[in-house]
């Protein structure tokens, strides 16, 4: 085991924790808030709810409410803008992923100025951020406890990753009430967001004892909360999917990811899709890829899958993958790269960028543009 | 669940990452650190190595070993003095568990002012301490990442708990290289603490999701390594032990102790034994007493123990304790409390200490001092 490190947020975590939101926003000395979230959080009454928490404390919010899915690099830019204009002194990103990252990419740009492109990789921001707390709305991206933002640059279509330990914010508040009305699909595909997060990290080369243990009772609680959580939103069931991908996120940021999540960057960099639809597609023909290599550990996150059994570790291993298929087939979501791919001549551009991905740094199987390009047509 | 929170310093851990102290000092700014350690490490050579560091980087240092085991309230103020006079603007604190305690306790007193003992309990330090670094010494304390102090009030003979979430540090470096040099006895006192730190906050009234997989994996890592690393310093089981250590802390800086600490901490008070050695004596008899009121989760932590059986819950949980009074007499260490106590009359002023000690809060099982005193007695 190399030097390993394990930084993650203050997490307050529970139903009815967002109440918290005020006193945690004093605690870190904020006056002027600058409220990240999107337009359907907005409808859906969560923006109105949060605001008025702050007001009724004495706290001003200024809001921005111009992050899309895949979050735009101008968008950061606009609302760096913004903050700077309007002399805010705080960031809340409240949603998925997308407004949290866009929340992160503001801090980066307000403290460090120039453009979001210059922070691109691992450890390039140098200035400390404005103080951050986040409060998903989704039980998958982790993002509101990670170290990553993932940005798309319009110029080249590459959803950038940005690495460092600065985007982790103060405090992440997670109330697992807020995930009750979402629909059906962003719960699978939040949660499948997760179970792929657990997974890459688990068998990353930077994974540490003290992620291990965190990824694989993630994998254990989305297995067995996932449906229940999206066809009844069963509360028990969305409260265990939002531990899961606490963890999961906890497990990711400081293990890193793999090449499904480089894959997963580069496809959606280019064609916009919902990020969490991509894993089901991916996930089992990059797992059994990377069995070689990690075959043990593997088969541990196949005795989570598909029970204890006495087989050899292989045999195991290449069980969970198919498990995982059968299930994600089972969910009726897509599960082939051509439902989300126009054509097969996309590959190999596809391919070709995401070995350049940060995530695929840490994959535990050295792979090229052929290695990754062999996954995708298997996954076809 | 209530709503939890969860909140751990940034940890470097690993063989040799005791060098990345300087770079770590300078992120948060310091130029002239306060070192607090003991006059064993200085001994041992750490302490000099230690300035060493620092000083080939420019950082300037003043060295305070006057905090002595069972850190004394005097120690602490003499400490600030020292602190303030000399201008210093970082803490970092080399040790076991007194030395870090002691270091949290001028910290405290540098930016807050008055007394020590003003602190006791929970909450109560309101300004915010100067950027703090700990490196611990021992596998055990879990001070190095956790939000107690434990200082002793001179005046009452009693060991106070200052909790707070002030007192977790900015960065702990976990060098298990350096226990190699540690006696056996200290080991196994240490590891046996880190195992009543798991236990008690795995069946805490505040353990959570995020605790209890920490605390489990902790029990199960310290049980499997703890005699090779005191017997013969094997570096992997050295590696183990500190791993656990610090999940073990982080565990129960946030869900809290029991009964089995109050007690010690009353005891610890009134006779200067060594925390440690409290623990393998009072542990299987706060066990057996709390089954009642966790019997499930002691079944979990006895199935860590025995193994998995086909046993009731009751059952399995009893043998646990069983296993373990077993496993402390093997190794040839005090396991009466007739062995630390030099008579029983003390007795009843200890449990009638322990009742109010903050540990005590958090107990599964409700305890009066003459619940206390039925345990001491169990274990004369």
């Amino acid at each position: 085991m190399q030097i390993t490190k394990f930084a993650i947020p203050e997490v307050i975590f529970g139903n009815g924790s967002i109440k918290y939101l005020a006193s945690c926003a004093h605690r870190l000395g904020a006056r002027r808030i600058f409220l990240v979230s999107d337009p359907g959080l907005e409808a859906s009454g969560w923006v109105e709810r949060i605001i008025d928490i702050l007001r009724k404390d004495k706290l001003e919010c200024v809001f921005f409410n111009e992050i899309s899915s895949n979050p735009r690099d101008w968008q950061v830019h606009k609302g760096a803008e913004l903050y700077l204009e309007q002399n805010a002194d705080a960031i809340i990103g409240l949603g998925g992923g997308s407004p949290i990252d866009g929340a992160k990419g503001i801090a980066t740009i307000v403290s460090n100025g120039g453009r979001i492109r210059d922070y691109e990789g691992a450890n390039r921001i140098m200035r400390p951020l404005p103080p951050m707390i986040f409060i998903p709305t989704t039980a998958g991206s982790g993002s509101d406890v990670s170290q990553y933002a993932i940005i798309t640059d319009m110029e080249r279509h590459v959803k950038m990753s940005i690495i460092s330990r600065s985007l982790v914010p103060n405090i992440s508040i997670i109330d697992p009430q807020i995930l009750a009305t979402n629909p059906r699909e962003l719960i699978l595909a939040s949660g499948i967001d997760a179970l792929s997060h657990a997974i890459e990290s688990y068998v990353s080369r930077l994974a540490s004892p003290f992620t291990e243990s965190q990824a694989l009772n993630a994998i254990g609680l989305i297995l067995d909360s996932i449906t229940r959580a999206a066809e009844d939103k069963d509360l028990d069931a969305l409260k265990n999917l939002s531990i899961a991908s606490t963890e999961a996120g906890m497990s990711f940021s400081n293990a890193g990811l793999g090449i499904g999540h480089a894959l997963a960057h580069s496809l959606g960099g280019r064609f916009d899709v919902l990020h969490g639809m991509v894993h089901p597609i991916l996930l089992p023909a990059v797992m059994r890829y990377n069995i070689p290599s990690c075959t043990r550990k593997m088969a541990n996150i196949a005795r989570t899958i598909v029970g204890v059994r006495m087989e050899s570790s292989q045999t195991l291993a290449e069980q969970g993958c198919e498990s995982l298929a059968v299930m994600f087939e089972r969910m009726k979501i897509p599960v082939r790269l051509r439902d989300i791919v126009p054509d097969r001549s996309y590959l190999e551009q596809i391919c070709k960028m995401a070995v350049h991905d940060a995530c695929a740094v840490t994959n535990p199987r050295e792979a090229d543009w052929q290695d990754l390009l062999n996954i995708c047509l298997e996954a076809w």
